[in-house]
This record gives C-alpha cells, structure tokens and sequence, in this order.
C-alpha cells in the first residue's frame, strides 16, 4: 500500500517510529506491563571538536506528546503488517501520552551523560515515543551546537543561515533555522521558518539573476531599483569588476544609492576582500559593507578574520546546515526505572545511569565551573538544571517558551562558560562533569541486583 | 508572526525556499523577464570515498511540480516580509509550475558534472524551485549513494536501515528509507515509510523490553509467546550468557522453537558472532541466524566478513542515515541557458556547462566504459541518460515510476559499473567521463560572448 503524500504530519507522526517501540508496546499490553517507566536522554561521548552541546528540540517532543495519535488510517496499516491483534490496535484508538517530562531548559549548554530530558510515563507510551523524541532532540541539538561555533568565530559580526538547500530534507531545514536562532545567527535565509517561528529572513540575488541579464552593471541598476538597500552579489564573472560596477552605479545614482553591501562569494574571500574594501573605501563607499559566503565553516571564519579580513557579515550554508564535522551525536534514550526500580545495561562500552537523575551546575564568580549529575532526590548545592516541563501529558508552565526567550537565555548561558570551554579549540581539561556519590552507589547496587538474577 | 504547526507540507511548501528566490522572482516579474530558463542540476565533485552516486529525489521533485501553489496564509506571510508589492503577491495567487523536465532516471548511477535533471520553464518558476530541488536531490542522492555501499559490503547479506532516530529530521528519515531502499537495502524500521512507500518494515525488540524484566530468560520468553519467529537481543547484560538462554529456550518449546535469529548490538561483534556461532551449532541451532548492528558502516561490514565472520544480517543505523564520511554533495543548481542563449558564470573554480546537455553512456561486453556530457542535439553512440520526465507542468510518462522498478533497475546498473568502480575502495583511475568537443566548443563561445560584454 502507497500514500501519494510524503510528508511527515500531525496525522501520520504516530507511524513516525522504529517498527521495534510498536511490537514492544504490544507485548507490554499483552504481558500487563503498565507500570511507569523512566527513559533517560543523553549523549554519552561529545564529538571531538565540541566542547558543549547547546540543548534544542524540546519544544517538538512536547508537542509530539500533547498531540500524537493514531488515526484510522495509521491503524489500518498496521493491521496490514501481520503482528499485531484486534485487541492491541483498538487500543491504539484511544493512545494518548499521560506522562511527565522533566528536561532542561532549550539553549542550556549540556555536557556528556548528563540528562536532557526524562520521560516518566506507562512504558509503552514512553518507547513509542523514542524515535521522534530522539530524532528532533539530536537533530536540533548537533545544528544549536554547531550554529554557537559560528556565533564564536564571527565575533559578534552577522552570520546567516544559507543551508536549506542541502541540509537533509525539509524538516532539517526548518528545525535548523529554529535551531540557529537559538544558537544566536543573525537570520536565515528559510522564508517558511519566517512563518512558522518569526525567525528573520534575509536573501537578496543569486548569480541566475545576473546570468539572465546579457550586462552585471544593469542587472544591478534594476536590482536596486527595486530593492535600495540591498546585498549585491559581485562574483558572477569577475569580483573586482563587479566591486568597480557596484561603484560606478553609486556614482549614477549618488544620494539614492543605498546599497547596503557586496557580497563574495567564491575565489580568495580574505584577499578579495581586502582589495574590495580598498577599492569601496577609495570611492568614499565606507558605508558598503562586505557580505562572505562560499563552503564556510568556523574554521574559515576564524582564519579570515584573525587575518584582518575586512568582512561584515557571513553567509554559512552547508557546513554549519548538515554539520559537516560531526554530523550525528552518540544519543541514547535509554530505560533508567521501571516499577519504581533502577535499571541499567551492561552492554559494552555503553554505560547508563540508572534512576530519575538531576544535574547541579555551579559557578564562581558568574562563571560556571562543574556540573554534578545526582540522583534527583538529593540535596545539593548549585543550580539543578532539570525541571518538570510537563505531567500527565500537560504542558507545566515551564515547558511553555517564547524562541527569543531561549536564544537570549542561550547565549546568556554560554557566556557563563569558562573561555575556554567556549572557544572552537577542545578545551583541556574539559568542562567538570561528575558523577554524585549517591548516584554511583545506587549504580552499584542496580548493578548488583541485575547481576544477581539467577538465569 | 508563529504558526504551531512545525512542518513542511503540501499546504507550504511554497515557502520552503530561499528568500532570495522570492525577491528575485519578483524582479524579473518587474523587469519582464518572462522567457525560458533552463537550470541544470548536477554534483560538481565526488566525495573520495565515492566513486559513483546513485541519483534519487526525482519523484519528489516532480510532485513539487505538479502541485506547489501559493494559499492565502503563505501570499499573507509574505506581505508581512515588506519586501513585495501587491501586483506580485497577486500573480503568486495563480502561480503554477508550467515547465519541462528532463532527468536521468532515479537509480542511476552518476559521476562529477552529469546532470542529474534539467528544468526548462519561465525564469520565475525554475527559480522559486531551486532550494526545494535542491533539497530533495541532495538528500536522496547523498543517501542511496551511501546505502549502495552497505549492500556492497555486505555481499548479499541482508541489510536493513536502523537509523530513523539519528537522521536529520522526520523528512530525512522517511526519504531515506525510500532512498535505501531504491540502493538495495532489505528493509527499514521506519513504519511510515512502510506506509508511504511500501518498503518493508523490520524490528522486533530493544534493550528496554529485557530491561523491564527481572530476568532476561523471561523476558525471551514472553516475547517469543507473541512472536514466534522474532529475533531476540542478546546483549543486554552479557551476550553469550544471552545466546545461552536462548538455547535453553529452545531446548525448552522444543518444535515450538522459531527464533529466526539472535542480535548482537554491542562489544566486539566478529568476536561474539564466533563465539554465539558455535554455541548455536553445538546446540544443533543452526537455523537461527546472527544478526550484528551497533554504530555499522561499509567498512565495518567489510571487515568482519573479510574475517570469516559468520553474520547473516547487518542492522545499519547513523553512519549510513547521516552518510557520516560524507554527509553532503557539492550540488548545484545553476542557470545554463535563458532567452534561447547558453549562461554561464565565471566565478572561480565553479565553472558551468552551458546549453541544454545530455549523458551518453557507452558499455563494452555490458559493462559501462565511459560517459560523454555533450549538447542535447549532439548525435552521439552510447546510451542517453537524460529523457523528458515532464511537458508543461504535466508528467510524462518517463516520470511514473514504480519504487520497487527503481530499485531493480538500479542494482541491474549499478552490476554494469566496472569492478574497481562498484568497490567500496577509490577507484583508480576513476570511471571516465569526458565534455563531449560540441560542448566545449559551446562553453567557449558563450564565454566569449560574456566576457565580450562591455562593462
């Protein structure tokens, strides 16, 4: 059976899972297990050239929990899949999410091992839930982390998004953009995402545009008749002699020009720009600025400017858009309680925390300086990062957030990191995480327990 | 302005695009720029570890074509944008794609500078394309080209794809299980995908099911009550002590006994699939099955059969659903001809090849021996890739295709390539591909003539 739509929606997400979560929700059902179970999200290794991760995606699994059922058609196919009875997919009639969630906060940096968010609810709404769940909380946090580095190497400059057209698929791209506001870019250039989360668009000229004109100087005379105060792009054929019409045309134009800048986009960018802002500065033109863009990455960035370029603004598409260097995490979402009891694995190489968890960061002088992951009941000093977001399948108060909101709280909190944790270089010694006495002691006796099952 | 309803569909996709495309759009509405444009779509450069792409993405592009239109809210959201006049926001209200595509087929393998498809219509309409083309192409080329390597590593073996929970976003994970599956995978855990596409949906059972049991035994015991024939996972807390219990299970339900396989998802899998081999067989087991997953790729694959590994299946998850060696494609989507006139750009190092264009592919002893790029009207030996796929906005017939066709034709292709070309190593040298004379002589002249140009 086909479906002529492949999108991905409010009436199909309930299939949006790994085949696995739906055979074990029925055997849950027929086994009568309906206790409450705690999955656990975090990363277990941070990649190589991440000194942080900035959390991002929450506000997606909420609304997945607030809204996701299955319709007729969803449970139609299923029954076409031959494992499962009448019995389980009339249940799935009536599914609804009724548990609770505590997470931290979106934009909140986050480190290895340390929670994300917990899901506590009856174990099969919980393990339904892990692919979508896992799916947006990976993706936007892989882009929130890898938009801050841009935000770091720009050095306060603007940095926009350019990378619709090769992040992977259409949700990537508008979760990106969402992801990148909160990372702190100055725009995207995703005129959705500017409809659907009031992120700015920005994007004026592509080459195709200069191309259809047989002369670069009147494709720019009737691109500035139209739009004043626009971004020329003047690499099409040659970059200075596009930099030479751009001036020409404020010589024609004189007080009506207001062109707000060049942009390079191929070639030498630090050179071209030197000899840009030379030649625009020579023609009094020191209000033009100088937009670059062209497979750019933190490390060009960086380079660039620590080499004087004179660049104002930073168009970053690709790289930053699939995150080139590292562009998956090493996430899990993994069962930590069930029926009020710790639970854990003891597969190789793959460790979990068992029990519902809190991490305390604390600082010293407004700088944070070590974060310690607890079980939650414990009493500690510093600031508990996770709070309750939802119960009972509600939205709490503090799961409700205005975008802006988190981009400040976000770039709020990564000032509060230690520079070095901060800058593009691995920070050594990493950012302090540890593991609270309580919590490795009740590992411990998890553990024991576990092991102790006679087979 | 925000809208609560994070996704990408039929209903909006109008606005996923780059802003730039609007505002250009809107000036060649202005400046009367209504004649024919022709864009061509092609990969400027392999990745090194690829030595052909296998082309995907062309049904949704068509689908895009077929049905993108401007509604109220998306002409609404623009106006707010204050870049657009009201003689163009009202020309949006009828837009329709009313142009032409030629393309190779999906599951074509591509090289460097190929044109995948080309879009022949008024500049407007091929414009406002550029970003969700783009986008659809991209992904589904990046993910087939990845996936046809596991099912080269894997050398028969099934291959199923894991990796919904890691993958870029919803979209990502759902086209990647119909890109897969056109590369010749075996099957996907994403249950949408089963539903949209009809690829076949797998899985069974994760670490949480066994977790949530006091004993691992029962655990496999209750599962295999409700589904005979499953695969169990073994791994939880110790593999062999887990193959054993399934071995006592068997001895327990005797001719009950159906377990199609055991899992192993962690530790050093070659290793453990020896050593759960020879338990399986000594317990006269020798129809179950071992199954390996746990952070897979080609070269994992590879590598453990090379070592005799006895491995029946591979469950491949985030290194093939992110392509993580290679995670995006020097793609573009660039204006080649406008008024009837061959374009190009000049900008370095992205050079373009201008005109209409074909692919001929000639074969020696059926095997393919080299690709010519020419001129469309070119008459030339060797088999022509591009064919039309759309006149006038309206599908041909060249542009139906059934998924499960795609998938053979593109494993008969793929067995065409030279040996050294289907390896997973680079292919040295790599498969020949040459611009056809015509061509060149072409690329010259309408150089000339660009450059000609008086500034």
């Amino acid at each position: 059976m086909t479906s002529s739509r492949p999108w991905v929606d409010d009436g199909n997400v309930a299939l949006f899972t790994d085949l696995y979560e739906l055979t074990m929700m029925q055997a849950y059902v027929e086994q009568g297990f309906d206790e409450a179970a705690t999955f656990s999200l975090f990363v277990r290794k941070l990649p190589a050239r991440r000194n942080y991760l900035v959390a991002a995606g929450l506000d997606d699994v909420l609304r997945y929990f607030e809204t996701v059922r299955f319709d007729r058609a969803a449970i139609d196919h299923l029954a076409t899949l031959g494992q499962f009875n009448d019995r389980f997919l009339r249940r799935l009639e009536d599914f609804r999410f009724t548990g609770d969630v505590r997470a931290v906060r979106e934009g909140t940096p986050v480190f290895a091992n340390e929670p994300i968010l917990e899901v506590t609810a009856p174990i099969a709404e919980a393990q339904l839930a892990e692919t979508f769940v896992m799916n947006q909380v990976h993706l936007q946090t892989v882009l929130a982390s890898k938009g801050a580095r841009m935000v770091r190497a720009a050095e306060g400059r603007a940095v926009v998004d350019f990378g619709p057209r090769r992040m992977h698929g259409t949700d990537a791209a508008l979760k990106a953009a969402r992801a990148f506001h909160i990372a702190g870019l100055t725009a995207s250039s995703n005129v959705l995402a500017s409809r659907i989360y009031g992120t700015p668009a920005t994007g004026t000229m592509a080459h195709s545009f200069i191309q259809a004109w047989e002369r670069e100087a009147d494709a720019f005379r009737a691109f500035v008749a139209l739009y004043p105060n626009t971004v020329l792009l003047v690499d099409t054929y040659d970059t200075l002699a596009g930099v030479r019409k751009v001036i020409d045309l404020a010589r024609e134009l004189g007080d009506d020009f207001k062109v707000r800048a060049v942009r390079l986009d191929s070639g030498d960018l630090a050179g071209l720009a030197h000899e840009s802002r030379a030649l625009l500065d020579q023609a009094g033109l020191d209000s033009v600025q100088i937009f670059a863009s062209g497979s750019l990455d933190e490390d060009a960035i960086a380079a660039m400017l620590a080499d004087g370029a004179p660049i104002d603004g930073f168009g970053v598409g690709t790289k930053m858009g699939v995150s080139e260097d590292a562009p998956s995490l090493d996430i899990a979402y993994k069962l930590s309680a069930y029926g009020g009891q710790g639970r854990l694995k003891l597969s190789t190489g793959k460790p979990v925390l068992p029990g519902h968890k809190q991490v305390w960061r604390s600082e010293q002088g407004g700088r944070f300086d070590g974060d310690v992951i607890g079980r939650a009941e414990e009493d500690r000093p510093g600031m508990p990062l996770l709070e309750p977001v939802m119960r009972g399948g509600e939205r709490l108060p503090g799961g409700h957030v205005a975008l802006d909101d988190v981009r400040a709280y976000c770039r709020e909190q990564i000032g509060r990191l230690p520079d070095a944790v901060q800058a593009l270089a691995p920070a050594d010694p990493p950012y302090p995480v540890r593991v609270s006495d309580a919590l490795r002691t009740y590992q411990s006796e998890v553990r024991r327990r576990v092991e102790s099952v006679p087979a």
